[in-house]
């Protein structure tokens, strides 16, 4: 059960590695996310990769734990053939029926006072000795839901002011298939795209660079355990085939969007690059920021049968705040600290994560493990809540104002997105998820 | 340039393997479709892969060929890793360079009069030593257009009666994501799937079997040559990225479809299944049956920059005869024969695949080797063209009446649809695309 709180924890719990007990790192024992290092071989021209999980500002390599013999055998299996130089992702550990074992040796390795601290010390990685990171798994299939209903009512009152919520919206947890070639990890530059642009009704469609370039902040989760085509999977499992979670920034452009999505939704405004985080929280580790799922109005109906259950009612929901920063190539130069433009809590989105497993599954839809699913864009009720700036400038009519007098309505050339995501709660550890970054290239 | 006709499309060319020189064949020795063979290990319960290509109605072995040493040594490197018993898929041969060489020694390896044919003869499969085909290849990501002028405007017309066609359609050639997960071979089986249904619009929807459950024919491409994200596919060198061609039935439940689409496209109402035939047709066998791009109205728009070329517009087009069979339970039981429900051409489509195909690119959007893009359903202007049963029996409002008296407004349990194509043109052998069969089994 994802819920279940247990000793790896303990707030007390501290790590012989110092940087994990600083506490405002993302990465404390208490996180423990896994990732996928890419290191460059001494005297080549190629990288190697290292599965590994994130501690303090180091990463714990853990192949090397297996070569000396550090933790249990059985953990090699975990990694699959992807332990041997010939793959570069996760994906058998995704799929692993005892990964909560696994983590649980992973916090004991790093605990203070493992009683083989040295041997496990020549497992750490510093950050200057990789080259970067790898996407945690291969994504067979890349699906983007749409579950905040802050952020569908105002996108549909843009484009629908008569009827901002489309009558399916309560009952279905609206979702659609996305691009999985084009996701890509945190850091990667992401060129403007060409495409339609029909901002003059008056006159035919042009060919040219996106004019309304944004940003969509989301949270990501995993498949692990898959199913099989035509059997669906019960709501009462559905937390049992996720892996774990990272931030998703699913970059859109608006004018293509406008022109293009009627009537089989958005294509080439959406699929020229997905950025994801490298980190996968384990939903373990997210086990003390679960809440109640969104409490819906007294008028509004129930979810249906086939989505509802007691515990998902309870403990489905999530409690992470996310934000979406802005730094453009001027505040760089002047040295200004990225502004924050969003900040929202994915406790407001309308359907739980095991909702959209059970709704996806539901047809008998077979997910795969290392698939990736997304929430949507995550808005709240404020204003400063809105997830994309598509609703925070409000069409581009309320640009944002940056600390350097610079204003924007959408992305430029050269400014690099950063989101931020983390749990805090009393009592618990604050754990985080790393980084999701992209800069905007011009297009060619 | 795939539009050349040479040796191999000889109509005068035959085989020493008899039954390809049946007129009626779909694989005389002018096609040489690649496919992919599980064929049972002897004594042991599990299949082995053998790459393949259908010859009137027997397959060659290709693996046999390069172990006896028939073929050059070159086109083992076609099939990669995925020649040892580890892969089960043509992906490697989908990319490879020199695939036009490749088929020319194919067919001379088939053809009467070849001096090895005894070795040759050593390796042939027959239909009655395969347990099952194998999908072609990995594919990555499914992408699924709506290139039919005729059937968007049938469709539209039900839903919109007062703007069937959107503005943007004579634009854009409109596509979405589609599952990659849930595609399966010819043969499989697929089970009526559950959704909500909101018929009634009084009351709540409600979580029941798909009662609306149709077919969509459809003409499917892989990609061959993939390109880098950021990278666009000049209209020009399209083609050169299309390894070959395949049948698609697009399985559709229509009642989930209609309360599900809006705002972001079919979703759970096409993810349960989609079918295709496990023959890849490649584009140089295509090459006698080009004809020219759809002959669009003197009022329509012509197609912007990016989507035009000459060649494209000389030849982009295909002459491929589709058709849709219906048979039911009971016509099976009474031994009636498949009753032809929709019969249409692809020449009618109002996209080319090339325009599909950089269309999907223009914004950078990464192809890879393996992906498949589908047609959508391909309708004529004519009542019987209509490829699916949505626009046949006009939304059921039209029932068809099959031979022995049983009607249908859409799929019922134990129905199969048998999908066929195949190319006829004066001077040159038909050739034919095989068969894209599904059952429908019970919901659950």
């Amino acid at each position: 059960m994802t819920y279940q709180i247990n000793e790896t924890h303990d707030p007390n719990l501290k790590s012989w590695v110092e940087s994990a007990n600083d506490p405002n790192t993302d990465f404390p024992i208490q996180n423990l996310p896994f990732c996928s290092l890419l290191v460059p071989e001494p005297n080549q021209d190629w990288n190697y990769w290292i599965p590994a999980v994130a501690i303090g500002k180091e990463f714990l390599n853990l192949r090397k734990c297996v070569e000396i013999g550090l933790w249990d055998d059985g953990w090699d299996f975990a990694f699959g053939q992807e332990m041997g130089a010939g793959g570069k992702a996760l994906t058998s550990l995704f799929a692993f029926d005892e990964i909560d074992s696994l983590r649980s040796d992973v916090s004991h390795i790093l605990s203070e006072g493992f009683h083989l601290v040295d041997r496990a010390r020549e497992c750490l990685i510093s950050q200057t000795e990789i080259s970067s990171f790898g996407l945690p798994t291969a994504i067979g299939d890349y699906t983007d839901f749409y579950c905040s209903i802050f952020h569908a009512t105002n996108v549909g009152s843009m484009f629908r002011p008569e009827a901002p919520l489309l009558p399916n919206y309560k009952y279905v947890p609206i979702g659609y298939h996305g691009r999985a070639s084009s996701i890509v990890v945190s850091g990667t530059d992401v060129k403007r795209p060409h495409g339609q642009n029909r901002s003059d009704a008056e006159k035919p469609p042009v060919f040219i660079p996106a004019k309304n370039l944004d940003y969509e902040m989301e949270l990501g989760f995993f498949v692990g355990k898959g199913n099989e085509l035509g059997q669906p999977i019960n709501i009462k499992d559905a937390e049992e085939h996720i892996f774990g979670m990272c931030l998703v920034n699913d970059w859109s452009a608006r004018d293509i969007q406008a022109w293009e999505y009627q009537p089989l939704g958005p294509f080439l405004a959406k699929n020229f690059a997905t950025t994801i985080s490298p980190f996968v929280v384990t939903m373990e580790a997210l086990a003390p920021f679960r809440t109640p799922a969104f409490e819906r109005d007294p008028d509004d109906p129930q979810p249906l049968g086939y989505l509802s259950d007691e515990n998902n009612k309870k403990f489905g929901g999530l409690d992470i705040n996310l934000e979406a920063y802005i730094q453009t190539e001027k505040m760089r130069d002047e040295k200004i600290e990225p502004f924050l433009v969003s900040r929202s809590n994915t406790k407001d989105l309308y359907w739980t994560v095991g909702q959209m497993l059970t709704h996806h599954a539901s047809n008998g839809c077979n997910l795969q493990t290392g698939d990736l699913i997304a929430s949507g864009t995550v808005s709240g009720s404020e204003k400063s809540e809105r997830g994309c700036l598509l609703e925070r400038t409000w069409r581009g009519t309320e640009p944002i104002e940056l600390p350097n007098g610079e204003t924007r309505r959408f992305l430029e050339d050269g400014d690099e997105v950063i989101m931020k995501g983390f749990c805090e709660r009393e009592g618990f550890r604050r754990i985080g998820f790393g980084e999701c970054r992209g800069r905007v290239l011009p297009a060619d």
